[in-house]
């Protein structure tokens, strides 16, 4: 209930916020973007020729110089319906009046709003693509220390067969390096300018209109980009990346919660939130707000995705939505990334409670295990006979299967091989060494 | 691209915020309103004879004079993932250690942080309501203007038959009716406490617990609530109120973004956004901020409906993305309720251009209505198959359905009985009339 | 991957789908629905007076018997972009010339399609009310039988505090209630006619447009609606409605998937899914079932708010929406309630493993419990004192907290008297008889 | 109303489905694909040396000439929570003793349910490919024939400059191509086979687990997945694409149904649907049936990102989600860029009305066009303002612009020179070529 978005409260800022990407989200931090690209701009149309030197040096500096008060122009804001027609008053207001007429001349208030927003989630990808490598390299770690470690694995909620605690880590690993491969991928098609001018076809700038694009572009450090105004694709295929970005997290930290509850008890999180009343209390709130943004996410991608119903050249309902998504899903997302390393970096793996977890049934499910192990002395039917009985005994509640074998084959379960060769089986090292090779190159 | 949240801007207040309802967002608002509710439940438990007068008075005294710096609570929410037994610690500080000890005595967190929702809730929707009935009234009174006035009835994006104007907005109108008769039903389900103590037993306040809860309640104001922590129906019913609310707003401004395009052009906003380089614009910014809120509000209520999966007795996960919605929706709907009676504070009905727009085919949008004047001199079925063959001249472009009709039967058509006659065909006036008195029940 | 929906398909019926609910939504039933809508139509007009008695017997027969096969109707339902029209048309074909010309006579397809689908609604809630209630039902009986039965309290993935197992089901069974009085509610907004004709006045009917309505709705057995052809917020509230139904069935089921844990085992399901290959496995598909659905409603319930956009007078691309959605939430909500009541006819109760758990950190989950029981002998303070130091050596390991309190104070715990006073604390009785007994009200 | 989809429906297949997909999606296909991945298995466990040519070669024969009825799985199904185990019986009770044995051998249900998925999936996107090449390739055919059409650039629902027809429709097109382009890139991400055991180890393979995999992989034709099984990303991608791919044709949809408006006229589909009351209607069924699915498959969009959340190795609850959904987005696609061709072969350009319409305002649309003409002989300074002061005059209506230019300036505008020096202004005429050169790669 606090600053509409708890992303913006002082009061939540260490649990739902973050510094560093909220400092790309505020009134003064996009006024500066919009007026470094309307500077940007004047120096690309001198470049191209269109206006003189002196007036793109002092339309430049100006911009770059001014500092406004984003209640300056919030009242004409509401009137437009977008800042920028303020924005530029005010710039021309800074200005002789031979340079003063050149400001923003032939653009249209979208391609200022739509480029300062992509110089933004320029820098906003810097960071998440930073965190995420940091996160796979944790990863990474965390599985290389429990590649022998043993875990029952889990499906449906029920113990399945044993496994190796490394490869399940390398699982929460592996998708994340994908994510890397398709933001590489759909880098170029996103951080382009806009420049189309009133409805695309940059009229108004006559014959300098396409050098004054490639110029543009270069200035700025982006891929040169055409009349994408109403094409919302790209910030609609970053949207979709942010969210399964955040659903492969909350997928992990889901996991989590689970092994870290009270009677699974196989992690735990050394930052966890205490209670005074309660000694035993350790929440795990990293993984709880993973979770929570995972959630909240999906939904912002859903939105994106009803928000690219632009009509004709321009439209006013559905270019507002985004300003209202996208940088919740640029927060949510380096704050998702933020809590998983930090989650990373308290947590204790119980390898013997994983163990202990792992006799829930009286050790039946080592019984296809013990099965390859007997096949080769008593054959494979016999020994499996022998071990679906003795399971069904087991369940029954009247031993532990190993003792049941035991008595019933004279054999002794060698514990220790039994479990060494499940942290190996199948194609478990294999996948696990391809992985951690994958995630080891980022490095 | 601005605070996260472009409610939270003070660039973009006066067009997408609300002063009004961003006063009842924001860390000080919302730590006022948790200290409040800690006062108020030493005050009951007090009543309910379970601690001191004296401590309840000291305690109650101190959350209301005390104002607490949100950066001091936020270390400590963090770790805690809820700001409660931060703002509980600052509060005992500031009390001798006698009454200290009866701070917030066998309450939990989310007892203190449901119930000052609760709060601001009712606070929000105050707001909501006044701002609703006052479109409503200006609803009616701009249905009551144009009670006579004929416009084109339009299906599926085509002119199907003329009908009332007056018709068309009471269609506006009457749902919003129906959104009150909901709102009173829900109201005695959503204003309520939460008190429920850790796990929803108010184990730790004994014998008290019942007599608590009621103070707690009258104290307040409020209805008195059970242990719905974990039952979040009432929010996400609030929640599908407000985003129906918006839905029905929506659908009228989508109409007005099409009635006043350039080539419809039946109405205008006079405080539309203009253009320096372009005379003949004039933005509907008010309807394209409704129809934007619309569609945002429509995926936040789709979130809420996510977030009811409170796993067992408190779920960090869930609850944690009720405070991103819940806000959101709050001040969704004012904004766009302001918006709306904005709009109809500066709509222009060009009652001449609904005529002009009447004849785009030559007039054939009349044939039904001329087929039943002709029927009583030429009998129905003469009278239909006349109207049609020259309604299909007339749609050829061989003239005006009017002129047509005249040369082949004589009869010149009294336009002006004509369309009086269609603004108040079949069920138009009864319904009117049914719906206006509902409306004017309400002042 | 099958029949586009699962609800549809043989292979998945037992499963994914309802045969009794799933007898409402094919071709036929709503074809059958539609000719029903249309008889009633006619004989409405001619109690109104408007055609001939005669005629409205013939067609009102015509429509009754009539069997019409959907591939017949299917190639002019594409042209129109609904199916009426060409119904219309095979039904005047059964009819005599005379009798023909007034079928359908003045409305419009939507009253048709709108009015049908309320028929069909107002069944699919006669089938959702008997299983809630059923529901309900089961769920009362389990929460008698455990009203005294101890289990953990848990918050946020921890145990918290001990509790009663027959408060947790009566907090999954007290929202139950509240959606059932909101069902009452809603019903007479929803379960009403609608008939406008071309553009929402009836001008067709002429002087008949009242009168016709009102007989229109006494034949169907509906409450008698008005132009609500583009105020969809009826549909839009029964969507939320089903929605929140299924949010509040899937926390109850999420909670039975963490119970039913290998690793928690204080639940588990008789008709569990098992495994050839490993004979310890009990999946709970009830319940992974009702979860499924909970997400997947809560997504349809966004779409119906995106879908209240209908422009003008009739929207083609909005109506089209609901035609998908609303049959799918039918289904869901009929297949979520199935499952329930599934479930709690196969779940057993481990009140053996629920003690079991308690002592998870060696008891310390009682250390609230035991301090109010020495506070009596030792005094609150010294007995809170004791108590933390006892309880922090029991999480160090050194012991149960029972013995180590024993062993400081020499004070043996009763721990029967002790578990006891646990489920009964605080409110837990009042608010425990005062659930049940709304719920016992309903049958 | 119907089949819970209309996707399922006769009724609606030639409106809302599409039987080439369709063949794609029933118990039958599904069925067939698990089987063939069923053979497919034995076949590359034999070539890695696992199991007896001879089981390999029953087994995959039996798999290919068995046709299973629906309802023989239906009940263990419901019980499994998945239709393989069912499947598999049936396949063994068609297989010798021996043979049978090594059915679905260290398999388990997820591994056959996803690639046979995938399986589908690949002929889907096939078909999908086929139909956005079509549509791109009749888009650039409109787009050419239309180069020097003028048009309304229209922001904000009003006018804002004259802009080329043609440039508008390849805006259309070029977001198409990047859809291509992003298909390419993530088609080896998904078209991938799942082949992970029981909890994504292959344990039960022992030594064959990596040589049976990549056989497996051949075999079917798709790249060589790993444990992918709780790893979603790569439908979500695809389901993102889908999403994105009808908001682009709904974008264009949705600027039909403005454009085919009664009042704006400027395109008209031969195809519309028709009125036997109302002859002047021709609704574009076409159009709202892609903007209703384009609204639709980003709610499933959602639903999938919502869906990634399966907990450890296999989640009942979240996999079954994707089952509901992904057919959905399948059909949606399909279906609306059926409807986008057919839309495509029916539309009519109105290039006269586009003229008309740009006087909607006394021809102020051409102010800035008119200034840069008389910038030449006057000066820009004077030009600019002799024709803002004329455009004012205009606004107030006396007269059209060029008149009123005539007037004061005595230069007579010559109305076709300035047209077409707007059909290709600015950067129209490069991106034009530029998007075009692109789209015609392709054939």
């Amino acid at each position: 209930m606090i600053q509409v978005s708890p992303f913006d409260s002082t009061l939540f800022n260490p649990l739902l916020s973050d510094e560093e990407t909220g400092a790309l989200f505020n009134d003064e931090a996009f006024i500066k973007a919009m007026l470094y690209t309307e500077g940007a701009l004047a120096k690309a149309q001198a470049a191209a020729g269109m206006l003189p030197e002196s007036a793109a040096r002092a339309i430049s500096q100006a911009a770059q110089s001014l500092s406004l008060d984003p209640s300056l122009l919030a009242q004409a804001t509401a009137s437009a319906g977008v800042p920028v027609p303020a924005l530029v008053k005010q710039l021309k207001a800074h200005l002789a009046e031979e340079d003063a007429k050149w400001v923003h001349y032939g653009a249209t208030s979208q391609d200022i709003v739509d480029t300062a927003a992509v110089l933004i989630l320029k820098e906003v990808i810097a960071i998440s693509e930073v965190r995420l490598k940091h996160v796979i390299h944790s990863l990474a770690a965390l599985a290389k220390t429990h590649e022998h470690t043993l875990v029952a694995g889990r499906t449906r909620t029920q113990q399945a067969v044993p496994m190796s605690f490394g490869i399940k880590v390398a699982q929460w690993l592996s998708p994340l390096l994908r994510q890397l491969e398709r933001l590489e991928q759909l880098k170029p098609r996103l951080l382009k300018t806009q420049l189309a001018g009133a409805v695309g076809t940059l009229a108004a700038m006559g014959e300098y209109a396409v050098d004054t694009g490639h110029h543009f572009a270069d200035t700025l450090g982006l891929e040169c980009g055409d009349n994408w105004h109403t094409q919302r694709d790209s910030f609609v295929e970053w949207s979709s990346w942010s969210s399964m970005t955040t659903g492969l997290l909350g997928k992990m930290a889901q996991d989590w919660l689970w092994m870290s509850s009270t009677e699974c008890a196989e992690i735990r999180f050394t930052n966890g939130g205490g209670s005074s009343t309660m000694p035993q209390k350790c929440n795990p709130v990293n993984a709880e707000t993973i979770v929570a943004i995972m959630r909240l996410n999906a939904g912002w991608c859903g939105q994106m995705h009803q928000a690219m119903m632009h009509e004709h050249e321009r439209s006013g309902s559905q270019w507002t939505q985004e300003w209202f998504i996208l940088p919740n899903q640029c927060m949510g997302l380096n704050v998702a990334l933020r809590h998983t390393q930090e989650a990373l970096e308290h947590i204790v793996i119980n390898t013997e409670q994983m163990l202990t977890n792992l006799s829930a049934f009286n050790g039946v499910i080592y019984a296809e295990a013990i099965t390859f192990e007997l096949a080769s002395s008593l054959g494979r039917d016999t020994a499996a006979a022998m071990v679906k009985e003795a399971s069904q005994a087991a369940i029954r509640g009247e031993g532990h299967l190993f003792d049941l074998i035991k008595t019933k084959t004279g054999h002794a379960i060698d514990t220790e091989r039994l479990q060494s060769s499940l942290v190996s089986a199948g194609a478990t090292t294999p996948w696990f060494h391809q992985i951690l090779a994958h995630a080891d190159q980022l490095t």
